[in-house]
């Protein structure tokens, strides 16, 4: 039992990895997710190319401890999806499926969780045993763990955390079809959507007029002191920090990782969130560390993996 | 090892009960909560009530499985309470101590997630893994229990869903010193609040205007048919019941407990809770149980000899 794999399962493409059981990658790839007929075919592609893998590497199926998932959708404690967005699969047995085409044992999480347990093991919370982790992406999704463990919920949609409601008043929907989640105003698009109001709110001079306005744009002015995105900055600080300060007075966490394309902005994110936590947080809940995500791809991999070593 | 005891230690009195290892409660008796000097004489009165209780029924020390105790305080895992706000306690270890004055394995937890646990175990969460329990007394107290267990959190703060804030523009301060968290719209004290604002804002005919408003006239008043009740229960239950889509955006839970003096109200209480959550959950937290918590002072010494099943 020295290797263990880490499996990321999106809706284009496949990531895998082979992992020593010390948490060393050892080698990582990726295949496309071919999401006709239903989905079908992703499972026996992936069950496949992790053939492939140990025989290419001379491992035998005894010296590997088992295959992690991660899976974009809920999914239950036993391993079963009820409907995915982007996949094509209804009902699914991902675990069970997975151990009869490979004959070895396998363990599933949601993407988001799986990132989070990642960013725990080796990311940017290494060491913490209760930690929420938030994913500013396109979306915003999260992952809450404690002790060590992934809050998975009783229909595996536990960490939902774009879909806090942060913003009563809300009259644009958000995806999931509510009014005034945490994902319209927090994430990749929702930054880009809260800095196109400020514009037209305001007639104060920014780099931010000159082309197309986006989250990367908001940061990168920011970075040069520019003093209409670091309102828009604080906009969105508020909304995530407030959220947060909410979670953690039901968590009560030590680290809140952050996550996301949106976290490429790097440290100067930070503050933005940090003092609106502070300044609505539970007196409890002040003693938190804020950090960076640090895996990048890689934390769907590494989480997958972790999922199946705890399990042994 | 045939039973084991639950205490539920509370500001004037210390709950004490003998439990059968099937949950069957034998004895239950009370005893006054000493606090002065600094509450040293606490935990050895309790230790002498137990060993008496051991005596009198012919138990030996080795039948008993433990000792669980709820504390009115934030207490992390390995039984250790930083401060009290009214038992005196400053540091201590509560865990170690009793252990030492008794000889008998001890368990410890918050009291408000203890009494969670009680309720998850033999009261309105029969059969539930994962239960968010809101206690609505003089404050909002509350227990999230994910797996069955208690959520605990990193400082012991774990379900501190009285403080999550629900009203960005409150200017009336809580007693924790933030504005607008639920407890100053859901507790007994908050309805009260709720109701004089509602009886100064309207000039029409109701019952609550005879005589003093508390919230257990409110519904009453509800009860027999009055408008202005129901107006200001439709208040209180916004509050809460959006709270509690939030909280089960991250938690995910199967079913929820409503608890405490306000509860007296009975089921008439639950779609006014019920209603709002609906309208603010996020789709895969909406098949949820609602339900009135069961064991009333009892939930806490349920509880605590719970903790000490689940560790044996």
């Amino acid at each position: 039992m020295n290797y263990c794999f880490g499996v990321d399962i999106g809706g284009t493409t496949v990531k895998l990895g082979l992992f020593q059981e010390d948490g060393k990658l050892q080698e990582k790839w990726e295949i496309k997710t071919r999401i006709e007929d239903k989905g079908s075919r992703i499972l026996p592609d992936i069950a496949e190319s992790l053939m492939d893998c140990l025989e290419k590497n001379g491992i035998s199926k005894e010296e590997v401890a088992g295959i992690g998932i991660g899976v974009p959708a809920p999914i239950t404690e036993e391993g079963i999806v009820k409907a995915t967005a982007n996949l094509g699969w209804e009902y699914k047995n991902v675990k069970k499926e997975m151990e009869e085409l490979t004959g070895i044992k396998t363990a599933t999480g949601n993407d988001a969780n799986v990132a989070a347990l990642g960013e725990m093991w080796l990311g940017g919370g290494r060491g913490c045993r209760n930690m929420i982790m938030v994913t500013l992406g396109t979306g915003v999704g999260g992952g809450i763990l404690i002790n060590g463990k992934i809050l998975a919920g009783e229909h595996g949609a536990g960490g939902e955390i774009g879909h806090l409601c942060v913003n009563y008043e809300e009259t644009e929907s958000c995806g999931c079809g509510n009014h005034g989640c945490l994902e319209q105003y927090a994430s990749a698009t929702g930054i880009t959507r809260l800095a196109k109001k400020k514009l037209e709110a305001t007639d104060q001079d920014t780099v931010l007029r000159e082309g197309e306005v986006s989250a990367k744009t908001v940061f990168d002015a920011v970075k040069a002191g520019d003093k209409v995105a670091d309102e828009i900055a604080w906009e969105f600080g508020r909304y995530l920090g407030y959220a947060l300060a909410n979670l953690a007075a039901a968590v009560d966490p030590a680290a809140i990782v952050i996550g996301g394309g949106v976290s490429k902005a790097g440290e100067v994110l930070i503050p933005y969130i940090e003092k609106p936590y502070q300044e609505r947080a539970f007196f409890a809940d002040k003693d938190v560390r804020f950090t960076l995500a640090e895996l990048g791809n890689d934390a769907g991999i590494c989480g997958a993996a972790k999922l199946v070593l705890d399990e042994k």
